[in-house]
């Protein structure tokens, strides 16, 4: 009984915690080993379920890089990297748009639904979500002379978001759905693209006015020196986050990470946090702990 | 860390009791220990409040028998008892209402809304919630040739529920606040009647079509022998309950108590449970767990 | 037949003020002679139950004075008074909230619900409609040099409005109640404060944007010369009012009546009025006849 | 002020009407002297805006007759009658839907409108309110052999209510205009039909499922021996009332009102009743006295 | 086949313009020709209907001049005009009245209906839609020394818009039904004014915010050299407008059309146009190709 | 200009088609020719849009068949059919998944909202749309004496509608969406189904109680003796399909689609329709023109 009691006392110390984010949205950036690991999936679904059950709205966005890129494989096709981006011609485009649209989020939404929640998949096509522009990259080069000079790089289908019509979403959290939202936009003229998904997680966040940006990751959070996991950063104001994503100290996958943060926080979404998703229950912990975990960025 | 993922797991524990409840109305008959002890009556407003905010409509229904008698003591009122119930000539029925409208009800609308909850207290007679008709009771007497004949006793201003009006409860339970009734009723000259509130409970959970009542009360549930608490008897059906409603073993408060437990199974609520309220967080113990506590009477 | 018509007409007279009041708030501060003569009473009830039907949004709200010092009476309790306000320690209090809310609150409720209206109960506590900070009390004493200074003295439980938090009443009005509120706040955490009822009326009145503030009191309204029946005031613009109040040529009981309306007239309800609730149907009076009664405050 | 009470008093007397029929659908039948007269137009109008605002929803139904008379004399039109049916003939309809649709119909709107009411006219042909068939006219013949032959006789575009749909006037009804019905049909080809305006407002009352229908007239009621005015019929049961319709013993105008009565009563509405339009306020009178005035049909 | 799919064609051609008129209002002054030949007014009634059905909300606006001059006629009453507008006495106005709002308003309404639309006719007295005052005519005379001076001259009943009141019209637009407006309008005290119809058409508009305003008239549009059809002016925009109105150069009857176009498209109305109501269809034409027909007024 | 009024004609003509279907909803199933020829699809696509416009609520189903076999072979998969359904292991699946849901479903989609609709892809995952469960399919075998037996055969995951939840079709259509459905169902616990697409645009109209339901195929209809274009059926009804279907004499993609029409059918759904996807705006030949195209299935 002792023991029962000892449960019940948690339930009531998440009261405050639900009362202040009671009827507000939640954007998650579902990722990494949480995507993976079919424990750590199960968790992150019944969380995301509870999460809505006791009056919040969560919205999750996600990519699917290493499925896509096990399918490419599996078609024979080599993907070269520009800055970290995959050059997306029309044959890899396809591929990418049905792994994201097709099988992670369709997988998703039936983890939640199995799990009781009631999850509507949508790609940035759907309701024209997501706008999508063509991403212009650029590589550096030496002129010959010594110096350095940006050359224009075209690597295909990789978008930026342009906008985000957030209307369909908030059609569906009313009706009690949880929206999933595959991170591929389509350009004015039906075109589909790949986007990153942090980037897209934050705009996202930033067009529902969100309370909280989530973003999972494969690491505890931000260190002050990479690798040692005693530096930990709890909290990051948005000027010292910019001196960090500006520095070149991060690597690469934390970049467009921290950049959806400070996207988010700038738009007036109070806090934004990159959590480890390898932990049990990570979102539960960052929300409904006074402590939260990994770290967060704030105005 | 291990620590709060322990928690985390425990929120996602609760979430199949907070599907099956969502939306449903539970009616609380609050009374006894929880009523009295400091630290139980904080725990049974947080827990109210907690069933409040995730999707749960709970109802609270009060007597105040202690308070009355300490009061009626106060102006030097003597009381006399026919059967257990109270003469209440009009002096008393004055003491009885101010003491659970006026006070009783406000200590626990005021307890809730310090937890964090939005309460508003009602007696019966508001918005024309409890109609009352007077209570007709009998005394047992000799009739001088070793018979025994009913005789009626006019026992004042008591009140049996004729019926109930729940529009104001649905009204505000669909605007998000908590209603929190005492068991005074009024006939339909607007004179105030006091009612016992384990049956006005029950009246109430019929009415509401609840999908639970749950009766707080200072023993463990009902035994199969009284005192000994090795003979807690965890189910009845309605037929065992009758049986042993009419079956003289019972102690006198839990009379009212399983009479209402069976006034709100027998019109279609599907559960309904005598609780030991002296246990910390009992009604979410009740709620949230797979076992539950105590004595339930089923259909 | 001539007498029936004489009476239609007396309705089509009216026509044009129940055109001007369509959809109105009227804030009535319910207290003195029609508060304790049966006769009174009723009247008031019908009055108030007939706005509610053609249209308006009677709000009543009252206190209990002579109630409370005759159940303080009863239990030996004696009273003093600072200023005209009742010194209130915790016994006190607890006398003072029963009596408001259990006793007056519930029979003014009972009433007019057996006049086929349909009222609801509120204390301040109630939906945390009053929140009351401590009243400051101070008095004068003499220096010892022949001067007079301030003295801060603690009256116990006597609260000043803080905020008023309309949301039930507005709940209420919409789906066809009356609400009936009782003059007690309750701090942040809970406690219960006595307020002077014209002021809450007042406080009231501007938090629901109120068309008129009607207080009901023993006399026909404020006099040029007090005693002299033949100088009653009709008319008092803000600056006039705020004048007299600082006059100090007002009995006691005005004073809080008078700051009452130069409260609501200055949150820029139209028009405040100290009528005489002696007369039968006053309210009825001044709402629908053109001359109007008593005295009125505009800004 | 003693005058100013006794107004009040008749306020209040009228609160049992008002509750009784709040929320209800009064069909009223206008025409006779209360059409004419100056005084009793205004008078009328006055009464159905203080039905509109007290909560009632009047429906005015009128015909025009002697106003149509008075076109047709004016451009030199003779008409004939067939069993007090006037022979309507293409010429004679245009006059007629003008004079019921274009002067009388909105005569009485902008008299509401001057009133304070919010009224809007229809005819028939609005929204398909009222669907009309051709009445089918007979003439009683000698067959030359002393018997008796009924031969049919084509009167033109006189009309019977074929359906009625009553959508508009729910529209605004609950948009808080007042309708004001001309008595016009439209065939389903469109042609327009004049019909009986007693007959149709029976039709309409028992379309809109009414709570009561009016008839005003010239007369006091329905006398035993017409002529004798000690001989009014308060009231009549639909066995009585068909009775009565078929005893020949009524003058040819009283003949639609009571088949429209007995119509409505038929059909569910409660009370029907024909009332004497030459009294100030006589519909006042009928709703709001306990006796009422006139001849009232009940099941 | 082919001519069907041609047909289906034509209706996907249409698409690009349903989407940019989708819920928007279209005010309509239907007059000359289209109002008398019985093809070109059946093509009308069926152009409306379309529209409402799919997803505009058409508002028609007519007058009834010929009507009213035939039926002054036939009663014998001669008109006269000062500056084309016919001097109203009231007489004349009671005829007029009747022909606006009991002929011509209502054969519309039976039209659309026919049609299978659910029109319903409003004059301005109707729900106090058109406030009109008094025209104040002037009359150019000679002051004797050679000179002209203007000397008011009193016309009688004919009105200018004062204000609309346009809730009736969206209260009937949200219900789906198609509002037909007659051009009379009623002063505060409730008497009829005939007032122009294409100024009622314009401010009219101006008060829905409309679309567009479309005067239907008999003949192309407007013209460089009035008389030579090879002068058409497509455009107009304010400048020119005006400056064409005030030049003298039109025939009477087109300038309160264009004065209409002015005043509506000042207002925000983003385009009126004056086209040749003797074309079939010359509604859609308007709206539903990429030319448009006759003359356009735009900012 | 006439060639314009013709245009019109042509909108005027669909009138009376608008009016019957306005608020209906019509599921189409869309395949063969018309997802292929870019022609075709731009011009079902503005045909789905022009249908949402009018005021009609279009759903759209979609296969993949040739899509999926075109992926399967690209990564090297062979594919075996039992009866004409694929045998699906699960790598097949996950192809067949992506292909569905991640590229035809989001290029209908998109194509859809570059014609200026409001496109929302689901699969039968989505909010549980389509639960399914596995098909049990039989191949028929010698019993070795010269019989035949059939014997069950696992094909894997090929399913059968179980059942269907239309909610979050019902909401998107409230809300101006255009659902776009792929035929992938899910089993309780959460794993992918294939589903034939004519069987499930059936069973889909069937639970969204559609007016109509359309399968877009390959051939004019079905035809009297296979190949010979003189003998297209234009009307069958329930028992003349139930017959033909059961005759052998069908073709086998032919066999689901008439299956499909006589389960919506049966169920209600007053005309299925077997058209012509290689017609230009063939759906809208069916919808608007009288005599229809292709075979359609009656009651």
């Amino acid at each position: 009984m002792n023991h029962l009691i000892e449960k019940a006392n948690v339930l009531v110390e998440a009261l405050p915690y639900i009362q202040r984010f009671f009827g507000e949205t939640i954007v998650i950036k579902y990722g990494g080993a949480a995507m993976i690991d079919e424990r750590l999936k199960n968790m992150v679904m019944l969380d995301i379920v509870l999460l809505k059950y006791i009056g919040l709205n969560p919205v999750i966005v996600h990519g699917g890089g290493p499925e896509i890129t096990r399918m490419l494989k599996k078609v024979g096709k080599e993907t070269q990297f520009v800055n970290g981006l995959r050059i997306t011609d029309d044959e890899t485009m396809e591929i990418a748009e049905m792994i994201l649209s097709g099988k992670v989020n369709k997988d998703i939404v039936a983890l939640i639904n199995k799990s009781g929640g009631r999850a509507v998949g949508l790609s940035g096509k759907d309701a024209n979500l997501i706008t999508a522009t063509k991403h212009m990259a650029t590589i550096k080069k030496s002129d010959g002379n010594g110096g350095v000079i940006e050359e224009p790089v075209d690597i295909g289908f990789v978008g930026d978001v342009e906008s985000i019509n957030p209307e369909i979403i908030n059609v569906l959290n009313k009706e009690g759905y949880i929206p999933v939202i595959s991170s591929v936009g389509a350009s004015k003229d039906g075109k589909g693209y790949n986007i990153n998904a942090d980037l897209a997680a934050g705009e996202i966040a930033r067009a529902l006015n969100a309370k909280k940006l989530i973003m999972l990751t494969d690491v505890e959070g931000i260190f002050e020196r990479f690798g040692d996991e005693t530096t930990l950063i709890s909290t990051l104001n948005l000027e010292e986050a910019q001196i960090l994503l500006n520095s070149g100290k991060l690597e690469g996958g934390m970049l467009p990470k921290l950049q959806a943060c400070i996207t988010a926080v700038k738009a007036g979404i109070s806090r934004a946090h990159i959590i480890d998703g390898r932990k049990p229950h990570s979102i539960l912990l960052e929300i409904f702990t006074h402590e939260g975990i990994g770290t967060m960025v704030v105005a």
